[in-house]
């Protein structure tokens, strides 16, 4: 059996990551990466699902053995990918997808020359904009500080190997599969 | 409009190269790369189809204007690929599709780093063998000849950007269309 692909996924927020995503992980060739933190759960939350929850020590204690592909400390709480499921999961040939903004891509850039880095961008950032103001859900200050974020974070988008631009959605989709597809078809030059 | 991808394909005969690409070639934004050549034309064929016919003079006078984009003189004729269509093409947004043998591809290879090389090859030589046996169309002698050829061809393989494994022919034509697709996805690294 063939390893798998380990996917690194950013995208500001209003790209539509999530939806693209959705519809990806519904193959179960493809594996989520759940990201692993020490912040309290919230109402509803479930440890494993929408992250690992662990205490201090033994977030520290994965620090301390190599078990966090990468980490950062954000308000007082610990966030970090652990490194055990990715790895065994390529192994059984299955896709990781690792969810991650870009700074954490850009460490996981040096660790795992291994990975395919994936930037989500909207069509524009005018377009980026409307579709925030069309939801109505945020004030405009929120929304132009959204809109602020995002510009910054597009700045990285020349360091991923692709961006898919989801301007329409089913495109978007199609061409996140196209690369997983043409990846497993490429030629590892070493 | 984005421009179109120079697309370079090699395979060993027998390998379904003919077949994926016409199926490709169904879509319009494909342009297939014609070759010249001085030899004389063959019952049925046509000039522009199969070959531009030239004479030696207009050939090395298209070789003195750097018109080919590669070359070779094979039994006394030469072959080559225009250059002028191709560019057309590509600046047309239409993706090219340049089919050649090995040597020729990495010539190209070397003049055109803007190309994605794509070889196609069979699941195993021994399964090549099996498919030429099965046909029933030339004698064994013939037969081993196109496979030791297909041998030394494959060795070139790694030298490819990407390898498409003729197994089920679909998924060889899903393959194909995927790397196209996340080509235009890529991120120019200059």
């Amino acid at each position: 059996m063939s390893k798998g692909l380990l996917i690194v996924v950013s995208a500001p927020s209003g790209c539509g990551k999530g939806t693209i995503l959705g519809e990806v992980l519904k193959d179960p060739a493809y594996y989520y990466s759940v990201s692993a933190t020490t912040r309290a759960p919230r109402e509803g939350e479930v440890n494993g699902v929408q992250y690992h929850f662990l205490t201090r020590e033994q977030f520290e204690e994965n620090i301390a053995q190599d078990m966090m592909l990468e980490y950062a400390e954000y308000c007082g709480n610990y966030y970090g990918t652990p490194l055990a499921p990715i790895n065994e999961n390529l192994e059984n040939g299955r896709n990781v997808i690792l969810e991650i903004e870009v700074q954490g891509a850009m460490q996981v850039r040096k660790l795992r020359p291994d990975a395919v880095f994936v930037f989500i961008a909207p069509p524009s950032v005018e377009t980026l904009r409307e579709r925030l103001v069309g939801r109505g859900t945020e004030p405009l200050d929120v929304i132009e500080e959204r809109v602020a974020q995002a510009e910054r974070e597009i700045g990285f988008a020349q360091q991923y190997d692709y961006i898919v631009v989801n301007d329409v959605l089913e495109e978007a989709i199609s061409d996140f599969k196209a690369i997983v597809r043409a990846e497993s078809c490429k030629v590892k030059q070493d």
